[in-house]
């Protein structure tokens, strides 16, 4: 489905919060929409419509001002999603799809088709070192990736969790990626959320409506403050940009 | 502490979902703040400061187009509120407080001091009334309450527990309270939020920061759409107004 046109008062509100050069490692956007209860999805595994089409047409924006995007496998079971960028006719997005024990399945994936079919990137999939070197079911989805461009990425995350994150953008940043655009799912939020040195903007998609008890919620283990606050809203949708205080 | 201006910009936009006649029953508001993860407080019985000034200015401009304020049992212990309204000198909004098993001390509480010192006026107390007849402790609280003007009212709250919000506002509609603003807590609001034929208009302030897992939550048992969304944005906070579908 083609994209609606980009809400002219977007591009001035987003300015101040898209990447900007840094040396010490990748600029990271922390990006997702959620319902007014913070629920990012109805329930656990169901794909759930939140934003209205111009703040969709806003994400795609966003994604052509990064050299990459990265989700969870959660996100890439449930949603299925094609993780490209439809803004401005923009290919060059890398999928980055964080599955410590592989247990995506690429090759039957709509992200798969896409990448056959010249519309995006293949991914690189981050996966844990053990698991990649004990593993060897997916050879099919191996075969797939690397004959598509993409790879995977072996790091040691189990052994290092409380450490993940400053491993996996390293490594994305040694490899050439800049600026990383993070979207979900909700594990991943919750722990960037708390990684204020790693994350440099935050933008929020607030939809209203109230998903429930049931959703998928976005809520932090503690408590997260920000700054440099600033929202916009449109025909349904209000947007928050900030940095993490 | 005195009011800092009341934002020009939020008298047009608010004035759609001010009361308005009705002839079945109370024109009733709901109306709280909440972070970003949906959290009213951060923690059970916390009084937790989350609105801009110029917010806590809106919710004192809202209680004075109202006849009465009702929260339950639990923000008065953990808030000891005024539940007064200091926009204009305006001293007539009635707090009604929603404490079915009669657990609140009226005679130590900062609204009673308030009563005490003319400035505001004294609460109804909506109790059960198998607790109302076969209680006696609080007679300090009743003596107290009836000669600052309030008043217990007992209800068979226990007995019609699915009926209660019916119940309360047909008895406060008949009380002469034709316009009710209903601030809280989390209990009160997930129940209402259900209630669509008894709410006639929402307004959320959503203060941007996340008040973490443990905080005290708004979230209904099932999904709530709305329409006639309206959006503002503050210094620091978003408001949004709607009604529920």
């Amino acid at each position: 489905m083609s994209l609606i046109p980009l809400p002219e008062s977007l591009v001035p509100f987003l300015e101040s919060y898209l990447p900007a050069e840094k040396h010490n490692g990748p600029f990271v956007t922390l990006t997702y929409a959620q319902s007014l209860d913070s629920r990012i999805a109805a329930k656990v595994g169901v794909q759930t419509k939140l934003s209205h089409l111009e703040t969709k047409t806003m994400t795609h924006y966003l994604r052509s001002k990064h050299d990459a995007i990265l989700v969870g496998v959660n996100t890439v079971q449930a949603d299925d999603p094609k993780l490209n960028c439809r803004y401005g006719n923009e290919l060059r997005i890398r999928p980055v799809v964080l599955d410590p024990y592989r247990k995506w399945n690429f090759a039957n994936s709509q992200l798969c088709k896409i990448c056959k079919d010249g519309k995006g990137l293949a991914p690189i999939i981050i996966v844990d070192e053990l698991v990649q070197l004990g593993e060897s079911k997916n050879d099919e989805d191996a075969t797939e990736l690397n004959a598509l461009g993409g790879e995977y990425i072996a790091l040691p995350l189990i052994e290092k969790r409380m450490s993940n994150w400053q491993l996996i953008f390293d490594k994305l940043y040694k490899n050439g990626l800049k600026t990383i655009m993070v979207e979900g799912g909700a594990t991943i939020i919750n722990e960037l959320l708390l990684n204020r040195d790693l994350v440099d903007s935050l933008i929020i998609t607030v939809a209203p409506v109230f998903l429930g008890k049931e959703g998928v919620e976005v809520s932090p283990s503690k408590e997260v403050r920000l700054q440099n606050i600033s929202w916009w809203s449109g025909i349904q949708d209000s947007v928050m940009c900030a940095h993490i205080l």
